[in-house]
């Protein structure tokens, strides 16, 4: 199965999507903040949702509509505002979101999904969503994709989009999908947003499916800075306007080929989270490897790609290995310390478990470049896994210390 | 029962114990990286170490020595290297401090514990530790406490001693202890490295006892970065000196009245590791109240104190609550988001899991202090857990880019 990258593409690629977007001033002036994505036929959906037990209201309404509705037509999306921790209000102001936006398309507000990003605790302006949700809908395009990605930012410097065609059933399939990322980002479901559409033809059942599969192995192997944010939605619409034979078996090789393809869309997505994390100056990739299960190996990976003196020592350019193998140690993963090896890029730098006397200009060559790679040899088995981050940097400390206000 | 506090005490205080110390040069020329801590007579010990899977040899060689031998009579300890990721010379190492330690005392080797602290994966220069094992032998005194609590320091900013004066069975019993903490500091059996000394008759399996439950409320409720180091240790060690009436009963009034005393001294170490964490500006205390287990309060209060973005709102003085109520959603433990209160200093800033419009000026009052406390009321149940760390800031990122180097 191959699949292309497409140039400029994002979340309305796929054929019958729409896209509005709206400068609503739910927390800045003059800035996109509100976006809205419409399938112009029915289309199925699915999402994956933060693990945190303060979960924001959009994540209650979004999780319900999936639960009860079989058919869908888009998402609404606002940033500037968590609408987390808001009650009774902040549920029912998620809910009119959804009502607003479908009184727009012609659709009942359940077969719309919701989604918001921000600071916690406030209250929606709903005067100004509502305002923004009837800007963004009566001017709906396939070319407002970058827009959207736009809309969607916090505190990303960069907007994150991405979009790939494959075939499938000798028809084309389009799949298009944005991020926001940047902190509060260790995702345990989903990363804070994420957001995909695809034309294909697929059961919901399997299009959920697909899409566990693909964030298992790319959003929840990112982390940024620890903190699992009350937000995390990741959510894909497919309307089936490719017209490939209908995907409902999990063991056929059509939907093998689009789980992947989607997965490949999430780790794109991942990584560029990674590389925009708040005050990032490098990218970190920890892979393990030769590990006894796949678990043991993601379980080390996400513990060494965010501990804190790892992440400093990045910074730093200090190739103190020490502290990989010390996360390593504390990760709760199974396996020998007498037997690991650890590479910085492709050079050893501890061996068996203690160190090497390795040349230190090839270490530096290695940290000096924008992307580090760190591995891991459990010499244990034959499993891998990769996880995504960042380094820990005094810009970090300098946006978080000022975010709120 | 009641204790008091003496005025400069510290590791030497309690009768019958003598201390040397030494500059050996492991690390820094003309700084005291040494400690020798020796009871003129037979001593009972214990122990807690931490759960890091690459624990360091030190680590290996003071837990067989406290599962195979009775008696002890004291602790060698260097700064400077953390002899962990050393293989088999790095065991054999450890073992050497502690046969060459015992020459000078005139007992076998087992009867001593060892503790290092420092740099990962380099090798112990054994010619400049066993100089200055000898240096420190020879010229033992017990008014070295305090260069005995500079000797074990790394980045650490201030030294960290305390002694304390109970009476048990109408005898003066003392305890003196010293720690160092500063970075790596998330102990999971143990800070960095604590060391307490005491004049009390106690038998080891009592001692042992009192260790382990003052541990889990002081040193196991600690935080400064989330990274478990590979040489967590904290020793005890007890040599009957003050005569009283033997502890053999944990069910006894003595033992209960030893046993809340070294709680109270291993958390007043713990709050001033956590006043001197890595680039510190602010000591943080988390209250979690009316909870419905003592496990959950503590999962609760250490996943906030340990929130990357609860410590540089703290930082930047920010009344963020929003990031204290994601650190408790995702923190595993178990309340009901309805009901949860939240508190800056005295100012209710959330109620019932939702904002209020709390007075910004007192909330700045609060956050402006050296010390800052947060309480959240779970209204669940009777039961609480405290936890301790700092704010994180450039200077712990400056801190930790350059530390190896």
């Amino acid at each position: 199965m191959k699949y292309k990258f497409i140039k400029d593409g994002g979340i309305a690629t796929p054929q019958g999507f729409k896209v509005g977007v709206a400068k609503s001033g739910i927390k800045y002036q003059d800035r996109y903040d509100l976006a809205f994505i419409v399938s112009q036929s029915s289309a199925v959906a699915a999402g994956v949702f933060t693990t945190n037990k303060f979960c924001a209201a959009p994540v209650l309404v979004s999780k319900k509509h999936l639960m009860e509705c079989q058919e869908f037509r888009g998402f609404v999306i606002n940033s500037g505002c968590a609408n987390a921790c808001t009650g009774e209000e902040g549920y029912s102001d998620a809910l009119k979101m959804t009502e607003e936006a479908a009184k727009l398309v012609g659709c009942s507000s359940e077969e719309l999904l919701v989604a918001s990003t921000g600071v916690i605790g406030m209250q929606l302006p709903m005067d100004r969503i509502i305002k923004g949700i009837k800007v963004a809908g009566s001017d709906m395009s396939n070319d407002k994709g970058h827009l959207a990605a736009q809309a969607i930012m916090t505190t990303d410097t960069v907007s994150k989009e991405v979009a790939v065609e494959i075939e499938i059933d000798k028809k084309k399939i389009l799949l298009g999908a944005m991020a926001k990322g940047s902190g509060m980002i260790h995702p345990n479901m989903a990363t804070m947003l994420g957001f995909v559409t695809t034309d294909v033809a697929i059961s919901k059942e399997c299009l959920q499916k697909a899409l566990v599969m693909a964030n298992k192995d790319s959003f929840n192997m990112l982390t940024v800075d620890g903190d699992t944010s009350t937000n995390d939605t990741l959510l894909v619409i497919a309307n089936g306007q490719a017209g490939n034979t209908f995907i409902e078996d999990e063991n056929s090789e059509d939907f093998k080929n689009f789980a992947k393809t989607l997965k490949e869309v999430c780790i794109t997505l991942t990584k560029m989270i990674a590389h925009d994390g708040e005050g990032a100056t490098k990218f970190l990739e920890v892979r393990v490897i030769n590990s006894p299960s796949e678990a043991t190996a993601k379980k080390a990976a996400r513990s060494i790609v965010g501990s804190n003196l790892v992440k400093t020592a990045i910074f730093g350019k200090d190739a103190n290995w020490g502290r990989v193998v010390c996360a390593l140690g504390y990760s709760g993963a199974e396996f020998e310390p007498n037997l690991v090896d650890i590479y910085l890029g492709e050079l050893l730098v501890a061996q068996k478990g203690r160190g090497l006397n390795f040349d230190e200009d090839l270490a530096m060559k290695v940290l000096e470049k924008d992307e580090v790679v760190i591995t891991v040899d459990l010499n244990l088995g034959d499993y891998k896994g990769t996880a995504w981050g960042c380094d820990l940097t005094y810009d970090y400390v300098s946006i978080n210390a000022e975010y709120r206000s």
